[in-house]
């Protein structure tokens, strides 16, 4: 069998975490991690929260990153991704969508338009399932925050069990969906099975906005950790991609 | 003719934006900026110096950015490097090596394995002219100081006729490379004509070790300023090429 290239859409998140364990696990060759960085501020550093983090993940895990940019409005943001994938030796790229529509056609049509495959694993998973099988996977925390009912407490902290349980009752409450999919926060992860090394934060700091419920982690310092084979972190299959 | 499409190697100095600008200045499509990034601290973040700089660089350019990443050791990183550049679809790359047999052969080496052309336009250029050019072209500041007659002084001074004439001197004196090609200095480019932003420096720390003369000027914070299209800068050749 011809072993299928892809480049991972890659933003630092659960979801496009997912998207990447999902492929090396059909033995696909991720070659490239892609992530788009919208320019809609006239200042590039520091003010985008976190926007150096994917470096560091793709660091711990060994893939190139490329890092395209765009002016950041909605149609231009698709050409600008399809100049970026048109130039990577690709059979197919795969992305963390999971219930936007918009988001996951825009993919497809780029793929269709390279004459590449497009790849969705996480399409249309029940929320409450995805989020226990992500949270088996990898190491997630919390690092930006935007609706009613998620308050400050939830920045910076992990998303366990117990932080699922309530996102449940957060959902029946308020109506915030369990997996963040309507904007209502943002995730990163610090380590999953494929990850050569665990980022730590040093420093952070809480933005809050209580006027519009919403806020950030910036993480101001972070380093890469070894991580020994013994100390399986990350439940059964941690210790067995690892390749430090 | 059939467009030469090519990766220009791009760490961010005189050299590799020196390559850049020759191979826009050739007609060629230049489709990725590649940077290898060596992994020989434990700490990723912060402690290597301006590290996060050709990203601001690439954005002010407009071109995506491949980070590739090695561990750093001689030979590993000529392999990494050609498995960064063998999955993206080149006819060519451009490196601003100058000098350095070491690294133009170990450039040259990966393009033949790969079948395509390799590029040194700087090569063995007379260091002076070649500075001379460079100044007239871009706004480039030191950024790190390494050898014995380069004192703190030069962390974050500007690369104007005047300090090239000092160099020229030094070189005179102690046998510093004007062109600091045996590592006495390292370069930062903020301005060139295919920049559609220039990089203005917010916060700086100068670290120097007096005892092995060297320095580094970390650069805390940055960011990106449009360029008006009347205000010309970079002298004759600056305003034409300007997409803002």
């Amino acid at each position: 069998m011809v072993e299928m290239r892809v480049a991972v859409l890659y933003s630092g998140g659960k979801d496009s975490n997912y998207a990447l364990y999902w492929a090396l696990e059909q033995g696909f060759e991720v070659k490239y991690l892609v992530s788009m960085v919208s320019e809609r501020e006239d200042s590039y550093m520091y003010h985008v929260p976190n926007i150096h983090l994917t470096e560091l993940q793709a660091r711990a895990i060994g893939i190139p990153l490329v890092k395209g940019f765009t002016s950041g409005e909605k149609e231009k943001e698709v050409e600008d991704m399809k100049a970026v994938l048109e130039g990577l030796k690709i059979d197919g790229v795969v992305a963390g969508a999971l219930a936007s529509e918009y988001q996951k056609k825009r993919v497809d049509k780029v793929a269709r338009e390279l004459g590449i495959e497009s790849f969705a694993p996480a399409w249309h998973r029940d929320p409450i399932e995805y989020m226990r099988e992500l949270i088996g996977i990898f190491d997630i925390v919390m690092i930006g925050v935007s609706a009613y009912g998620l308050d400050e407490s939830w920045l910076g902290r992990r998303i366990d069990e117990k932080a699922l349980e309530e996102l449940v009752k957060l959902h029946e409450k308020y109506g915030i969906h369990v997996a963040g999919e309507g904007g209502e926060f943002e995730t990163f992860v610090r380590d999953a099975p494929f990850f050569k090394a665990r980022i730590v934060f040093d420093e952070v700091e809480k933005k809050w906005d209580g006027f519009n419920y919403s806020g950030v982690l910036e993480v101001k310092r972070a380093h890469l950790e070894r991580k020994s084979k013994n100390k399986n972190r990350n439940g059964p299959i941690g210790g067995a991609q690892m390749k430090s």
